[in-house]
């Protein structure tokens, strides 16, 4: 942590003080939790009589200015544990905290009339405290645990300059705008039905569309990058976690089992115990090797309902799943591969930019530690060969292997997990796994897990914030908006329709009651690419009258320039 | 049943009273429990002291022949209980039969030494019964109950004429030759794991790139037909199922619940509750009518495991599942395009015949008379319009709505549940589904289940089966075969086979160091359709020699020609 960030993070840590101070002048009954510096800014939590308006964020940031232009100084303090009991009598989640520390002595930081339980450290006086803003206030359970009452935690955002603040505030903004499950409703692409379970998600025909697309496109890409296809089933026997190991060390990601002939079964977390299954299902040669079992499958996994978030964080996903099984001479070729076919698919989703990380060898491990040296020098390679920039992420493996994970950049900075690929050590040991090499010997193939996109789900909604819901042409879940001018334009803007249908373009007529610009409103909400409106000239002429959804006019082309445009934008993904 | 076939019966049944008295004459110690007259022939089951051999059966089936020669009379005779129990002391299972008997009265019939508890009739001697062959051998429950004992039963066939049953073997070996479960582990297909779980099937790549071509025709031939596609979870809370009334009228046959934050989460056994979410997400106006939503949707429903029977049977299975949404002005229309929909399947896939029934309502149902009258007449009028022949099945329709059921007829004759299409007057109640009409007030949609294909594992069952694993080039898992005469064709030979799949032709290249008749039988083992054999003069000509696997041989011809016909033969799908 440099100096400036040092800096910047006891402004935070001490904005959020005076935020504390501001509440409890305005909320004397308020009982605090607490408030830590945060990245762009900081929060604090409390237990308040009622719910917070926007107005009172309002008298909250008045207040706090106040405190800053007072410019009253920071104290700090150590106190015995009982001083600060008496200090702390009418705050019941100080003094749970008091109780946690160990030794007798607390430290305790105030200002003004304000004192908090703090290890601090703070900037020197309330006037240091520079641009900053209350952004929400949000529902948090105290401790984080669910079984704690729930309190409000207000968030502010601060920076050294007011530069800094608006420019953040205004990519808050842009992220509100294109908040994946806002747009999910307005476009009509997927629901989630809490009361039938919550991080289930429901795709709607347009959603689907999209997802349809998507998932053809890495059929086709995975099958003419050598992977096979399989499918394999959503619930398997206990006997299959136990083997697997699943039950003892996933355990808590697992739903509870359900009875089938009074045997317990268990809704799949991961494919691999499967996917080992098929490989295993006969004798495999050296010659065979490498062989690349890929699948969509969806997975079910258990996430606290507190940690839900629409696309980014469900209970039930689909992995784009791969295990690559192959002999030591050809995993540094294997991971290579996987690589490019993931910058085959980052570049067909329009991600330019994404942050490679080596993870390595966590403190409890299985496999050898020449195995470990063996895979990560494998990964290390594999980057190098490819111009991959990597960052270490010392310890960071998994215990039955070290990995590449790769964190996309959407069009705000945001990271977002995407492809990981996994060594596995654990698995082939535990099945058993064998080929039969040129020696004629059984020998333990290599297993590595790979994803590119990491969860189907997450990955549409990262999309949809990355592209506001303008999703590229290609796919676009509808591509195109025939506008007839009047009733009369309709079957013109029919046969128009057609044509385009016949190139396997999706293409809808808007041959509602409604004005034209009443109809290119509402096509330009649904972000449609392109608005083909037709009125007396165009039927005349055979032609359309091409609008952009960026509200660009092209004007008047042939169905046939159109269909050329369109062709080529498909083509390129673009 | 004509006379003709009661005669039959009565031979068949006759002959298993025979078969019964050649085995207790090998076998003194056996125990023989029930054995009736069945399709094509009868069987018996005995609790015998070892398995039987094919020897045995060879020893059964002369001593019946000896039996037959001899011309016993067949004896009736009616005995008090009392004396049937003397009569078959040691026979448990008899005495377990005369105590389900009511009244006091036992009906018996003997021939020769033998007599068994039986209510006949039976032909007058042993002389009368005709063509015969025993067939195999199998285990069956006592009553068909498997906490009860595992009998052998033995079956045989029989008919009037050697030249009816000579056919009939032809056609069970012919069968057997076809069975899925052998072709689905000789085509490396498809696997089932016992210990992980039954009738949960694994699909390998090849058939699994069966799977994926058969569901990339049904997306693309039913957007075209004017689906929307969805895809929804596969488990929901007990609420969804308590309101859709799963867990009164289907608990059975779904599997016990699963629990995520102490609520029960049951997998789906069906997929209807999960769409009405979809159209029920947002106000729906007659305008919008009809709204048809379709899922390639994976169910799980229990099947006691003795049923299980390879891809035809299972507890896992994707249906092709759609709802439809309409006004009552669009349901004749609509069951209309079902159906049409329906022919467009079974033609692509090669089926010729199939019987279509028309279940009426059962005794007990929900919904008025009204509807009951009105979707009965709807369904034979849609039949009607499109010419085709039904039968009713009166009471055969579910409590919540009539059907039309169509039974495809494969190459053998044998019947196939494939397309329903179902009223539902069940579901818009509970859920309260509602559309706005042209009046401005609220309306109940109709809603119409309808599957085509039934079950994806099942259809591939009896698509494996129709074929005898010979798919159609359009869906055959690898459709070229090149296979280079010796090493050093190899080369152009690869060069041949990437110019097929630049035209998404799935070709393999044979490069094994086998003879080239080995290849050949390897890939007529395979069922691959087109071997593409290259020499010099291929590679000098730029030609191939294109064998089929019919053995048919096409002589060389170039690539562009082979491309010509494989290419039409796709689009016909012939």
């Amino acid at each position: 942590m440099d100096s400036n960030n040092e800096r910047l993070t006891k402004m935070r840590h001490s904005a959020s003080h005076i935020m504390a101070e501001a509440v409890l002048s305005l909320f004397p009954e308020a009982k605090f939790a607490i408030g830590p510096a945060i990245e762009n800014g900081f929060y604090y939590d409390f237990d308040l009589p009622r719910s917070l308006t926007p107005e009172d964020l309002a008298g909250v940031e008045q207040k706090m200015r106040d405190i800053i232009a007072a410019d009253e100084p920071f104290r700090h303090e150590e106190a015995s544990k009982e001083e600060a009991r008496t200090l702390f009598a009418t705050q019941p989640f100080k003094l749970e905290l008091i109780d946690d520390i160990e030794g007798d002595k607390v430290s305790i930081y105030g200002q003004g009339s304000f004192v908090d339980l703090c290890a601090g450290p703070h900037v020197e006086r309330t006037g240091e405290v520079k641009a900053f803003k209350l952004t929400s206030v949000a529902g948090a359970y105290w401790r984080g645990d669910e079984r704690r009452p729930m309190l409000q935690r207000i968030y502010g955002a601060l920076f050294e300059t007011q530069a800094e603040l608006d420019d953040y505030l205004h990519r808050l903004e842009d992220a509100a705008q294109r908040d994946h499950r806002r747009l999910g409703r307005e476009l009509d692409l997927f629901s989630f039905h809490e009361e039938y379970g919550p991080g289930l998600a429901y795709w709607h025909p347009k959603g689907a569309r999209v997802r349809n697309i998507i998932e053809d496109f890495w059929r086709k890409e995975h099958y003419r990058a050598g992977y096979e296809l399989i499918l394999t089933p959503h619930i398997g026997k206990a006997a299959l976690w136990e083997t697997s190991g699943h039950l003892d060390f996933y355990r808590e990601n697992m739903y509870s089992p359900m009875q089938v002939d009074e045997q317990d079964y268990y809704i799949k977390p991961m494919n691999c115990p499967f996917h080992i299954q098929i490989y295993s299902s006969r004798t495999r040669s050296y010659r065979e090797l490498p062989i690349r079992l890929a699948e969509m499958a969806t997975v079910y996994r258990y996430e606290r309902s507190g940690v839900l978030h629409g696309l980014l964080r469900v209970r039930g996903f689909t992995q784009d799943d791969a295990h690559i099984f192959c002999r030591p001479d050809q995993v540094e070729d294997e991971i290579g591969r996987a690589l490019d076919l993931m910058t085959v698919f980052l570049k067909a989703f329009g991600f330019a930019d994404y942050r490679v990380y080596l993870a390595t060898a966590p403190d409890k491990s299985t496999g050898s530690p020449e195995d470990w040296q063996m895979a990560e020098d494998v990964l290390r390679s594999a980057c190098h060969a490819r111009g991959l920039d990597y960052s270490l992420d010392l310890g960071g493996g998994v215990f039955y292997g070290p990995k590449i994970d790769v964190k996309l950049l959407d069009v705000l900075g945001r990271e977002w997990q995407c492809t990981t690929v996994q060594f596995d050590f654990n698995l082939p040991e535990r099945f058993g796994i064998t080929y039969v090499g040129e020696d004629g010997r059984e020998h333990r193939p290599f297993m590595v897990h790979r994803t590119l996109l990491g969860s189907v789900e997450r990955f549409m909604g990262v999309l949809i914030e990355h592209y506001a819901g303008a999703f590229p042409l290609w796919l676009a879940p509808v591509q195109a908006m025939v506008v007839p001018i009047a009733d009369r334009h309709v079957e013109y803007g029919r046969g128009v329709a057609e044509a385009l249908r016949q190139e396997d373009i999706r293409v809808e007529v808007d041959d509602r009651n409604e004005r034209m610009n009443a109809k290119i409103r509402d096509a330009q909400l649904q972000k449609v690419p392109y608005m083909l409106v037709v009125g007396d000239k165009e039927a005349e002429a055979g032609t359309v009258n091409v609008r952009l959804r960026s509200g660009e006019n092209i004007g008047a082309i042939s169905v046939a320039e159109l269909l050329a445009r369109v062709q080529r934008e498909i083509d390129e993904k673009i």
